[in-house]
């Protein structure tokens, strides 16, 4: 008997990780012949803890099309990393079960850095018991921080996000600093990795030009440095346009970690754009503006980067050849193809283990030595990723986004206690 | 000797008043028999009293073009209101004394409710001095709030922008709620009406669909009622999205002042998103997370509104039109034609005395009876005017927005001191 397909969202969403999945679904289809059923796990590795698999077969092939050009995780997703095998021993022994109970021999995981842990950690406890599984993660994640691969579905789309609002932000600014509002921050994702700041960078053709500080998590938060820089930027240009991570620290804190309390005494929790805001208002007498995109960053599909779109699709399509020919304990990579003109690129695999609980800093040469713009190599290596458009269709004004039942099959075990 | 016009760009920028400035360009170039030179006072009625004029024929004719698709104000805004006569007569005399000077027969203000005050009082203040001049304000708004006209060219490209980034992030809430975040806010603008806040209401199909709950700013806030719908939806629909009015409020107080300060005991400012969040994350314990999406919303020329677009072009082009037959004191506005099929609609007039100063609410018949909803009329108004697209080109992922020198010309009278 053929085996079955169980494929799973994991993580933080993107905008580009249903384009995976379709991927993955169109190749299935096309090698039929090769498989038994596709099965998804609702709310990731959830799905196969509490056995609620969803049967493609059974969602409309209309709805599934959209897939490409909807954001979210379509299936749902979850935060829930499996510990090492004595720690969750049980839970290892329930994917088990539930995977030899539904004839699963194909497992796909698409996620970030913990997520590929997840999927080698599966990989081995299935050896450890003659299972055999083809296990094969695939990558997302908007903090494009996972190692080996060029980079990491869903980064292009964010950062076309970023560099185009910051764009937008500044052109407004700009019109209004006579009279008014000098200064605009817009706090970015990126807690650890400064990649998501850097990408408003690509704007900035000559030194006028809006950002004009970018913060990142990788350099020490300086107040009187960054004061004096704001200070300096209007004098010079009029207004000033800075992109903060939402990770930036200084020596002792973060900045979000600002010690700000409600009414109550309670602690106020996250933002960094208004701890800045506050910052330069007390200091500086700027009337300042400020954004936190948070969610609308990473769900903006509406912006999304076709070169993203593209090779999160292509991703999924690989997944079932690499499968096809029982290739496992490996995760599909962007492999970046030298080329004097264009950027080029194809899809190769590296192992499992070679990328587990490994974090992708910005490199050090992506930062000009003032510590607050993007190099050159930087400039390139973004532009790349964000190249094209990918609008999805509008029905009355409103992008027509996959709406799918997700309902699950018959279980065939008896429930878990999570 | 043909008289010249002098236009100007007033109070917070939209993502469409640069294609108001097109129409009117466009229709000053085909009617250039009637008029002598187009100047732009550079940001807004500042340019007047400091003698910044911008020449339109100085300006490289393919940038003028991508006014249509560039937000912000291309010549600089100002927020400046001029008092009554006895008050600001100084003010009155200078511009009367520039416009003279550069044979101004034509003034197009475009702005909102203090600018249209101000038209009609730079025209009465020319009536005085028997200088004929031919006035005529531009409605420009997100806010949506002026009278007579049937809607204010911005509102529907933001209500887009809210719309879609709403429907966006609940797909992205929606697929993370079941382990981690159960509840998203974004705060839009909005400090007396709740046009805004109510747009994201179109993407609300059945009871389940987001947006849960709209806070406007019409509406009383209680925090009981409040606390209480949102632990409902989360029990019936597992994850909760709130869009609220930044000036939401409470019987005593503006929601967005309430005592936050930092570690220097110094007042936050504004904010109703992180407020809101730390009640939720106190008072029920759910993982919250919030945007304010700010000037990102109003500056998204990107997802621009093509009825939106083309009504801001067309008021543009139709000032043209009234000011070769010198009618004076209107300001122009969009005219709804009752149609059973399209929404459909034309340019009219209306006298700068019946708009000034007055703010167009939310109807009542707009927000259904619990308050955190809209009614069916509602949902169809906002529907007309957020339909179709108008997407910008892009050059390497990146939009192509005007880029004009804005270089004045020579000066004649002597320096004015502000």
């Amino acid at each position: 008997m053929k085996g079955n397909i169980f494929y799973a969202q994991s993580g933080g969403v993107t905008p580009v990780i249903n384009a995976t999945a379709l991927g993955l679904i169109d190749e299935y289809y096309k090698n039929k012949r090769y498989f038994n059923k596709f099965y998804v796990g609702k709310n990731g590795i959830l799905g196969a803890l509490k056995e609620e698999l969803i049967d493609i077969a059974s969602e409309d092939k209309k709805q599934l099309k959209l897939l490409k050009y909807s954001p979210g995780g379509a299936f749902g997703s979850c935060r829930l990393k499996l510990k090492d095998f004595k720690k969750s021993e049980r839970e290892f022994e329930r994917i088990y079960r539930v995977f030899k109970a539904h004839n699963i021999k194909y497992f796909f995981y698409n996620g970030g850095g913990d997520s590929q842990d997840t999927t080698n950690k599966i990989s081995k406890f299935f050896k450890s018991k003659n299972y055999p599984i083809v296990c094969i993660g695939l990558p997302k994640t908007i903090d494009n921080d996972l190692p080996i691969t060029h980079c990491c579905p869903g980064f292009g789309s964010v950062a076309k996000y970023i560099a185009t609002s910051t764009l937008e932000a500044s052109l407004d600014v700009k019109s209004m600093s006579e009279t008014s509002t000098k200064v605009f921050i817009l706090e970015v994702m990126g807690r650890h990795a400064g990649w998501l700041a850097a990408s408003a960078g690509v704007i900035k053709k000559k030194a006028s030009d809006s950002p004009h500080i970018i913060l990142f998590p990788e350099i020490e938060f300086k107040q009187k440095y960054f004061l004096s820089k704001v200070k300096d930027t209007i004098k010079k240009h009029g207004y000033c346009v800075i992109v903060a991570s939402e990770g930036i620290k200084s020596k002792k804190k973060f900045i979000s970690d600002s010690g700000l309390k409600d009414s109550f005494g309670h602690a106020q929790l996250g933002g960094v754009a208004p701890v800045l805001s506050n910052m330069i208002t007390q200091q500086l007498h700027y009337k300042v503006h400020w954004a936190v995109s948070d969610y609308l960053q990473r769900s903006a599909r509406h912006l999304a980067s076709k070169v993203d779109v593209d090779q999160a699709y292509m991703l999924g399509k690989m997944g079932i050849v690499y499968a096809k020919k029982n290739v496992s304990d490996i995760m599909l990579i962007i492999k970046e193809i030298q080329s004097a003109k264009a950027y080029k690129w194809n899809v190769s695999s590296t192992s499992l283990e070679s990328v587990a609980n490994i974090e992708k800093m910005l490199p050090k040469n992506f930062i000009k030595s003032n510590g607050y713009e993007i190099t050159k190599s930087c400039k390139n290596y973004i532009s790349n990723l964000i190249n094209g458009e990918s609008h999805p269709r509008y029905i009355k004004g409103i992008p027509e986004y996959a709406k799918l039942s997700c309902k699950t099959i018959k279980k065939k075990l008896s429930p878990y206690r999570l």
